[in-house]
């Protein structure tokens, strides 16, 4: 497996469009789909930085959310355009700490922002070390 | 682990309540969540048997659907109180099959119907006999 | 709100890549993951004849499942490249029929086929005939 | 629609049992169910002191997430017994807040901890005061 040397990129805009399943009666988005919104924010990311976190998996590198904060501005309705900003905030030993800000792309008003910290597992479960190539050079 | 010599019991029914999580901005239940709710129906009824379908796994027998099929009747909605039935109603060498009927349980009004066929698989995904004390005497 | 005379586009093809949280324990995309994927084949197949399904709703056309099918050929893997077809296949004064085959992009093996059935509702829920626009001219 | 006169229960304890689709490929719950489950526990008790949600909606009381905190400990496993104590921590004129504990059933190991802060909106979406009888006499 072939990693790059150093990760460079510190944020991403992506593009979100809410499907019809992650609305509730409420007649918005549920709650708790934000967070798997804030994941595939990491992860396009780490893709930027020339990394697919599924090959993190194959060579035994876990990444799993140890705290998730979110404060919910306004409703996210049925495919209305979003753009989420993801920025890694923060790598230390053993920690990642990402903040998002999901905006109406229209005109940019805040539905939600956020933060997670992320903690690198092994195989077994265990903590490890946050491998060196995935440190930022800044 | 011990296993039970047969599987005796044929259908179950359970209670199921609609989580607000569950419907959409239509008002009523996702339709992707009845697979949800009968994948519950299969495993409390292999567990009125005597086996824990996550027992199942650490020995490695996994079962995956294959097939699905669902007629929805009526809206299912939130925190309603509603009950599926879960029937076995075929065991092949390779297959399971099963039938659900969902219905509202202060009138007995059918909310959906269903089946699945269920393979068994090892380990490694590959096709594999159903072990033979879950195939049912009768 | 404009609508269009006709639908015209019968069918389309979708990337779908899966996330992390569509998984399950067993390594594979959850089978209650593909009727949301499927919607989403019907929502841009509607898009791309010039249709908008939340503008629908808004003028009080509601599309429900009342069948869905689903052959499960192979597992789908996190964040592999799919590709999804959805083609509409038959349209009638109060259902809507459409079949979904998807695939593997780079090899175009098969993942999964599937059809749904989908009837009308007005705003309270009764059956209502399918607006005359909606209709194909073949 | 009858109300309590007043919320008296402050707590309550609820059994939870991992659903299979509420795992991932990790082999652990998803970290985006646990609000899902927050939001049940939150639900029933509300209807310890007497009130169903669903009602509350009906009159035009909508309680909508502002803020979600969450700290994981552990992972939680497929159809493992869980236990969630749920406590309305404090009630403002427009907030409620609660915390959330999350724990293995046996061992009463701490899963997850976490607080979220209520909205009380109204069918325009517009924020209103909590009603009268909501409040808790202490």
């Amino acid at each position: 497996m072939h990693f790059p040397e150093h990760i460079n990129i510190e944020s991403i805009i992506i593009q979100i469009k809410p499907r019809y399943a992650e609305t509730d009666q409420g007649g918005v988005v549920h709650h708790s789909v934000y967070p798997v919104w804030f994941e595939i924010g990491r992860t396009e990311l780490l893709r930027a930085n020339g990394l697919a976190y599924k090959d993190l998996e194959k060579e035994g590198v876990f990444f799993v959310v140890s705290e998730l904060h979110i404060r919910y501005r306004r409703g996210a309705y049925y495919d209305e355009e979003l753009e989420l900003e993801t920025v890694c905030s923060k790598v230390t030993i053993g920690r990642v700490e990402h903040t998002y800000s999901l905006k109406r792309s229209k005109d940019k008003t805040i539905v939600a922002e956020g933060s997670t910290v992320l903690a690198c597992l092994d195989k077994e479960g265990s903590v490890q070390r946050i491998p060196e190539f995935m440190k930022p050079q800044r």
